[in-house]
């Protein structure tokens, strides 16, 4: 299998090797490259001043390496919207220069944009073999797993293309096979950590520190690092210590156990197997994208189950309740997971009752905090023992405190240093991590979505900025100019939408009938009929009024309409709904 | 003054003596009264299973005692919703029997309710000096002061009904004049804690310990606490170590200070004054509720700043960085605040710039917490340095931890225990705290809003349930049906809206013009136009297709329009908007 994607990449430079693209990067750098040495460009289409949809170019001459497409779930503010992915027109332009798409690791803030962005750019996508894994089934539920090259990297494998090479090395985070990607530029490497904690006692294989630190012994040009914890002091615990915490919770129960976490934390899924042998309980799996993790995980050898433990909720009334449990989404509130819909008791075939224990293994992501409260409490009325929040070690953050942070940073020593994956302020803790371990402010930078940063053997400055921005997904599609319309849809929501409908006489201006208004989410319909009535009694007066001055034309009277009709309403019930009048002509 | 309160409260007994109320609770313990003696009745209308919306009820015979009138803020899900108040359809049906309202606290968890309430009963309403303070800026805001009867209690006051009895005791609290309330039964006394912490070295009057220990001396039949905390451990820490944490940030600063916090937090605002004092630095009071609590504060002496420290806005470039300190609100990121208009450059007069420093004195609320961060990011983007979250001990709850509730449990050694004030796993979280200090499963009530207990000399059972929820308040205006408008408002954000329109000749059935079609929300129009073209096309099509057969109604061919674009919609763009045909006919 190496070989074969090593030819694959080896013959890429071939049939890439054009270089007629004539747009304004190529130009550009094509002139630079007269004078002076073109950079390595370094931008990002995602991920930094934010959570999510991540997504990062390293350019250098005609030769474009993507690292991560991922997606980012929206605020309930914005109605109607399921995901929101990275505007990625500047790779759209540059199709030619880009040569692979490398992911970190399987989670949707780093993959989950794909079945969108393969739509626009026909590249190879390469990843770990869950990652892959969790890609190809993702693709076939898009139907496009025909159209797309996918390929399964390991930590010893190496893309050479004609300036750049792609090699890897593992790290640990909440999902195995996740890695840290380094790029090799004729200035030095740089390098892309991932999601990534030191756990030097993993549940699965270890950290790669030999790679990580030979890596930084030839020494690195830049590096790019997870920032979502840099607020937090210390070392993340090991995803070890979960495992007796989960163990010890199921022991002191004997009714049934609900244990919820997010899907693609494999591990927790792994312990959570292994706790539940040891306390002789079945399995039950509930909730779409956890039954596919652990069919997935069980295909690839990620999740071990033994024989006969997963027992299907048909047949869970075959067992005591001391004798199952249940696996399942909604760790984050999410009103339509699994637990959601056992919690208020709108799932088919689970139902809480009291003796059960539920288990949140997972920690609220900033903005779920209500969802998961709400949850808490529905389980907690129906009669089930919650076990939450920091009450014993059930939990256990992917991402890397202060302390890993900085052994990261000493690990690879780079000339320069951007971090990123985080919120505004959590870039700039980790740019002041990055100062006490011996970086000077120069050397640091702090970017935006659509900077690019040029950076030389021995200096680096801001370039020009390149599109980016947000792109919503809904019913799966992809829909650019969806942040007008979400707009227009909080204005309705905010105070209801009046329709004004009439005809006219075109050539009088004559109201033949209406004016007739219909309200939604305005005012309470039975209560408001002779307001409405009113309403209509006004706007036919002074429409006859102006009738009798000006000539008619469709654009006055819809103007005129909208005038009197939002005064009206001002100054009857102190509102001021969204307006449509429609005048039509006979 | 005393004299008065006391006069009034004793006239009162003669003029509300009738007992002719033939209401159904008035009846019921009327009859009851024949058998066995009536009980002591319990409810709440708000504050339990919720944070907010504060109302309690205790009811004996014809008499009833209410306790605080509060409001709820909405989720961002319930649009152009302001506040959220308690339905009090049972206290309007009783208003023959009610004696007082009275206030904790001025907080608007607890008073913010009243202009509404006060609109549909007329009852006097008692609270300590700032609270009423407070309670008269707002009545004024409503124009309302005129019509409500209001009242300053203090420690030694005492309100004696027919068979009831009020009176208070002072507890420490984040806003001074914060009182436990007393209500005297012919059973014994059930007790309201108000919220509260025991902060021993208080920036104001110490709680007075030894009236609790008294009343708990003297027999208390029921307890009602707040839980807000009972989920966390130890002690809440006292607000004078927030003092010294202000001093020492104010410092280590050289350029401007913002500082935002609770306008309410009135101690708070003293700390500042006090560190400003010590630094030089005068003092720029920014947002309206801001100016409010100072300006009563000073009024009523609970905030003293010295001559010529306060700065009004438009002079705060006479002065240099180093000497100014703007106190403003939006430390829960309240989208229209003055700390979220300056960090996003909306604010007239104050732009952020580096060099200045910027403190959260406040810890977010639930379901703020993302808007907190929004701030925060704006603000370091902005080059503000920012001191927020857990760093340095800037902030303290004036809520009790599990020691403070632990404390008063044993202070008061009550009967009956109710836990309120906090969502379910709070009470039940304080109900376990109940039991570890020797109460019995059966005499602690965890209860919903519109649940009654009906508690007896020595034994307690839940009684009927009365009439209980939520009323939207938007521009001031009640609309007890708004939660269908809301309905509606929601769908209509779903997918947006889509108009049509005809006029038809109401003999024939034919269309005389259009149908018209015009969205909002729905699609992009500028996109969106051929679409809609053909949408009116086929509706024509099937409309003229059915004249034929059918004889014209509008009901018929506004059904069918509904039908026809429904369907057309779902096949053409996978979506199902909200469809408001209208026919007019001539």
């Amino acid at each position: 299998m190496n070989e074969a994607k090593l030819k694959e990449a080896k013959t890429k430079p071939a049939n890439t090797a054009n270089t007629t693209g004539a747009n304004a990067a190529n130009g550009k750098s094509g002139r630079r490259s007269k004078s002076s040495p073109p950079p390595v460009r370094i931008f990002s289409l995602g991920g930094i001043g934010e959570i999510g949809k991540n997504m990062y170019g390293i350019e250098y001459k005609n030769e474009i390496v993507i690292v991560d497409a991922g997606l980012k779930f929206p605020d309930s503010r914005l109605s109607g919207i399921d995901y929101i992915i990275p505007d990625i027109s500047y790779l759209t332009q540059n199709q030619h220069k880009i040569k692979g798409l490398f992911l970190t690791h399987g989670h949707e803030d780093h993959i989950g944009a794909l079945p969108f962005v393969l739509r626009q750019l026909s590249v190879p996508v390469y990843g770990g073999a869950l990652t892959i894994g969790l890609v190809r089934a993702k693709l076939e539920e898009y139907r496009m797993l025909g159209e797309v090259k996918l390929h399964v990297f390991d930590e010893n494998d190496r893309f050479d293309y004609q300036q750049l090479s792609v090699h890897f090395f593992r790290t640990t985070h909440s999902i195995p096979d996740a890695y840290g990607i380094v790029i090799d530029t004729p200035y030095g490497a740089v390098v892309h950590t991932g999601d990534f904690k030191f756990d030097f006692t993993p549940e699965d294989k270890p950290a790669n520190l030999f790679k990580m630190a030979s890596v930084g012994g030839e020494g690195v040009l830049a590096l790019l690092a997870d920032s979502t914890n840099s607020e937090k002091e210390g070392f993340t615990p090991s995803e070890r210590r979960v495992g007796g915490a989960i163990l010890e919770a199921f022991r002191q129960c004997d009714g049934r156990i609900l244990f919820a976490t997010f899907a693609s934390n494999v591990h927790r899924l792994q312990q959570v197997v292994d706790a539940a042998m040891q306390c002789n309980r079945k399995i039950v799996v509930i909730g779409r994208s956890m039954e596919k993790v652990f069919a997935i995980g069980q295909d690839l050898g990620y999740i071990r189950v033994p024989e006969g433990m997963l027992v299907d909720v048909k047949h869970i009334d075959r067992y005591e309740d001391r004798q199952i449990l249940i696996v399942c989404t909604g760790s984050q509130g999410e009103p339509n997971a699994a637990l959601s819909r056992i919690a208020s008791g709108a799932h088919r075939s689970v139902q809480i009752y009291p003796g059960d224990t539920v288990i949140f293994s997972s920690s609220p992501i900033p903005g779920n905090g209500q969802n998961v409260n709400r949850s808490i409490d529905m389980l907690m009325r129906a009669g089930a023992h919650v076990i939450y929040g920091s009450i014993f070690d059930i939990h256990t953050s992917g991402h890397g405190c202060r302390e890993d942070l900085k052994l990261m940073l000493s690990f690879i020593r780079p000339k320069f240093f951007i971090p990123i994956h985080g919120e505004y302020r959590m870039l700039l803790s980790h740019k002041n991590l990055a100062l006490q371990t011996g970086l000077t402010e120069d050397r640091v930078f702090v970017m935006n979505i659509g900077d690019t940063l040029s950076v030389y053997r021995n200096r680096a400055k801001r370039g020009r900025t390149i599109p980016a921005g947000e792109v919503f997904i809904s019913n799966g599609e992809m829909r650019l100019n969806e942040d007008e319309l979400v707009e227009e849809r909080m204005e309705l929501a905010q105070e209801g939408i009046v329709v004004v409908v009439m005809t006219v006489d075109s050539r009088t201006g004559k109201i033949l009938s209406g004016p007739d208004i219909v309200t939604r989410g305005f005012v309470y319909m039975q209560d408001a009929r002779p307001l409405l009535r009113r309403a209509e009694a006004a706007l036919r007066r002074s429409l006859n009024r102006m009738g009798e001055k000006e000539t008619y034309s469709q654009k006055l009277w819809l103007r005129t309409t909208q005038q009197v009709m939002r005064r009206y309403f001002q100054r009857e019930v102190g509102r001021t709904p969204h307006i449509m009048p429609s005048v039509l002509e006979v």
